[in-house]
């Protein structure tokens, strides 16, 4: 078995099991070869640098024992899939489900998920996307701290249960999505800096120096990262990749490694003849992400748009701390659902410049968006979902915002039944230094936010992770199962409703009225009008329309009237016009 | 007399003079503004920050005792312009020729540049570049440590000695280009940290932070390189500006500041009725700096491209040391004569990363080239000019081909006749451990390229400049009047040959044999042989041509045969085709 690293500046590697000791040879371009003398392909393994302690593999497909233990090998020609000839159906066509592994299930493994697609097939989902699964410290995390980016978590089932999780989405007639993170490595176990130049300290992140993408000896480390992304779509089948945030990966070079890994994946999906998507979760309200190249872009097929979330929670809530101060207004909301983005140029107050620039000439098909996920529930001192903050009636108004909207959109774990679970930030690392710089992070962060301090959960605590769980029984009850019945009426009707899959952004259109509190949103030949005042009140009936005729209301209560729509209290209703 | 400044953070701001101090008061987004008693226009100022010692205004328009001193107001209407009706010639049919005002004249100044404009003219310039002319510390300077962008040096004559020689080029018909610096300040007499978030720990460049592009309070740091910009084009009647190292300028917000830069150019020359140009400098082999805004572009006019460069001195010297080890064939030679970059995309030794990208869809005239530039000369450790280097013979092919280039020359000053001076790097530091440091860092950065280190000229002794200083009365003997005469001819055959004006790359094709040591490159109808070897050859025909003429020629010997073209050793012919 030959074993292989990119160690450029190494003197000499070693390559360790528990009874071998191989000095490796200098293969060239920094790279190390060595071949054990051990016939199996399954013996655990690591590497020496200049006889220091064993490290794993930086591209490690299995680390069954955490980020401090040896690597495994994984032959993934053994598994046996049964999804031949499968195509995820376009993003124009998709509702995505973000999931967290760990917390969807009771067993909080792939298996454990593979039990609940029949729930996302029944809810109208064509997409599961996956958080990080890649190997982190400790057995339970959101995923953004790993550290072996090739190798998927040991307590989620490790790569034989991940792929039997994909398998069973394409079964089920689902996409897989996996969320990726290319823009730091977590802060325990990550030994790449010890192999090679992986960072670089020309530009800080949040998290430390970024990743190397145009520093010396970036050929090396922009492969490591798009031969990850193409092993996630070829050896797991994966149909899509979502980068976490592509604002904290900084690249200067003539290529920006965003549009070198769009391209790869492309390419891939011409080798494999399946379609395959790039989408980037973005603080840029930058249209070049999704731009084609041959405009000048990059040509990731899609971007999350977080403006779209924070423009309806701002408005619905009432909230104005943190960065809800920039949004608020009626207008706002109206804005995001015509035009994508709030800042597309002008002052943020928030971030104290200008921000973003307009989006032309793209369709709504380019961008994700959401009124919850995992951050925006879960970056909450309390981990409040939408349906802990405002009233079912409202919650409503939101879901039919989101599901007709232009965009593609994108339902957090739970969000269809309104769960009263919330989700916690929560993390396992056995140094207790950190867990306690964790944990005291996360109190100043919400300081500001919060009476007492001692409020905000223990992230270190298995309870913060529990408490964070599913609780799949509810579903059931009132008012979940109202909840749930609206987000299924409403996916259905989206799925048969051509008008409201159109992406084209020309074809949508809004009215509002700031005062009296409601909105219209026009998508060809459908209307979608909210009244999120506390009274009844007439909306004014399209000009162009002869007769109205309500697809989907959240109130029996909404009557069209010859020329006007009498809606009730905190409603939406989705009418058809004919002319 | 009303002062303004932005100063954000201050708890207050005093105008200070030296009979008044008057506080300032909050004019709101962060600004200051405070009206003097003193009626004259001319009272020199500064400000204290908090009651701290008065500095310099961020925006002063004249520091007649240097970046530690007052600051004096300047009322750029009474200048007498003579220059009405003026307007620059394209980009395409320039010939740039650089200069720096400290060692260009006797004198060192503005008036001194002025006296050899006629030289300039005879020679065929276009347009004259100035290095960077804002307020750095000291009598003596390159000028890329400047402190007060607004202000022009005192030592070099102040404001009104460069709107005299603004106004004197126009006079002649040159074009005026101004070298500014927008990616760092100078190590002494920077003050704009104390007034605002000017610089951001987010990116490092050489020299420290970066400015501040992209983070909170950018949109006023944004403005005041903007408006920088600007001034000098409206104020000063610039034609141009070349911005230095853009490859150091870092802004991952949506609107790269580069192309918000360019855009409020082109309005204003749009307001004024007369072009204006922006060029930058840049290392990054990036087709999108200068590619247009609706082709995802920033839309600078033209970027200087170093492979030219290095290519030609890499081959004609066979220098292979620091990034010189990336170039050196001849293949490279004919790349950058017919495709701009030799790193398009393929991997650099001495960058140890991937470098560039393919030019595609731009016309030539785009791309600023030389043989030889302030930083190529002044950046090697005794200043040699190519001229030092190289023999006349082979010096005469290569200005051949950097004139019949389908770019934009650019031509260093006294490089037309190969003068004799070297251009060394000085300063002119008051802080002995500033200038210590920077004559230690000279000395170890060319510790590997010399022999003895204390060869290398001390930056802060004033030899140094005046070793740099050209010598005009050379001009005049042998060899250097027969490289002028040389210099003119092939820039009034480039004027006069349309062939050679032409910037459209698809028009220029390369041939060459690497072996033999020869070079042809088709323009048009147009072909310039280079014979590089120190023996004859004979170089074929064009297969279309029914007869050759020769419009210049480096040696008399260059001879037309029947099927072949009799090229003496180490000449360079330009001849046209009749087909």
């Amino acid at each position: 078995m030959i074993r292989r690293v990119w160690a450029p500046f190494a003197p000499q590697v070693t390559l360790v099991t528990s009874s071998e000791r191989i000095e490796m040879r200098a293969a060239g371009d920094g790279w190390w070869s060595g071949e054990l003398n051990e016939p199996t392909t399954r013996t655990d393994y690591a590497f020496s640098i200049d006889g220091g302690e064993p490290l794993p593999d930086p591209r490690s497909p299995s680390q069954p024992n955490g980020p401090f233990g040896f690597s495994r090998p994984v032959d993934h020609s053994r598994f046996k899939w049964s999804d031949a000839g499968w195509r995820q159906p376009p993003l124009g066509s998709a509702v995505i489900y973000e999931c967290h592994v760990g917390t969807f299930s009771t067993s909080g493994t792939f298996d454990g998920a593979i039990e609940r697609l029949g729930h996302l097939k029944d809810l109208g989902i064509t997409h599961l996307e996956l958080m990080p699964v890649a190997e982190f410290e400790g057995e339970r995390g959101w995923g953004y701290d790993g550290v072996d980016l090739w190798a998927p978590h040991h307590a989620y089932g490790g790569p034989d249960g991940l792929k039997r999780l994909v398998d069973a989405c394409h079964e089920a007639g689902l996409g897989a999505i996996l969320d990726v993170v290319y823009n730091h490595l977590g802060p325990s176990g990550n030994f790449l800096q010890r192999f090679g130049p992986y960072h670089t300290n020309r530009y800080q992140t949040p998290w430390g120096d970024a990743i190397n993408l145009d520093a010396a000896g970036s050929y090396e480390t922009r492969r490591f990262l798009c031969d990850n992304a193409l092993m996630w779509l070829r050896e797991y089948h994966f149909d899509a990749l979502r980068l976490d945030a592509v604002h904290a990966i900084f690249d200067a070079s003539a290529t920006h490694f965003l549009e070198q890994l769009a391209a790869e994946v492309h390419t891939l999906a011409a080798q494999l003849g399946r379609p395959l998507a790039v989408i980037a979760e973005s603080d840029l309200n930058q249209p070049r992400l999704v731009t084609a190249p041959e405009a000048g872009g990059y040509g990731l097929d899609a971007e999350w748009s977080d403006d779209f979330h924070h423009a309806i929670h701002a408005f619905l809530t009432g909230e104005r701390s943190g960065y809800y101060q920039d949004f608020g207004s009626l207008a706002d909301v109206a804005k995001v659902l015509g035009h994508v983005y709030v800042y597309d140029g002008k002052h943020s107050k928030f971030r104290r410049r200008a921000h973003g620039r307009p989006v032309r000439g793209l369709s709504g098909d380019r961008f994700v968006v959401c009124i919850q996920n995992h951050d925006q529930v879960g970056n909450r001192a309390m981990g409040e979902r939408l349906g802990h903050l405002i009233s079912s009636e409202r919650l409503k108004i939101a879901a039919a915002l989101l599901i007709s909207s232009p965009y593609v959109p994108l339902i957090f774990q739970g969000e269809e039944w309104a769960a009263s679970s919330p989700f916690q930030y929560f993390v396992d690392y056995r140094d207790p230094k950190l867990a306690a710089a964790v944990r005291e992070g996360r109190r100043k962060e919400f300081a500001h936010f919060i009476d007492d301090p001692d409020r905000v959960p223990d992230p270190q605590a298995s309870e913060t992770i529990d408490r964070s769980r599913l609780n799949w029984e509810e579903r059931a009850s009132e008012p979940h199962r109202e909840i749930f019945e609206w987000y299924r009426s409403l996916i259905a009707l989206r799925h048969r409703t051509p008008d409201l899959c159109d992406p084209r952004l020309e074809h949508t259109s809004l009215e509002f009225d700031d005062v009296a509190h409601w909105l219209a949103m026009r998508r060809g030949a459908t209307l979608v009008v909210c009244n999120f005042a506390s009274l009844s009140q007439q909306l004014p009936m399209p000009d162009d329309a002869s007769t109205l005729k309500v697809l989907l209301g959240s109130s029996s209560g909404v009557t069209i009237g010859e020329h006007h729509i009498l809606m009730p209290p905190s409603s939406v209703a989705i009418l058809s016009i004919a002319r």
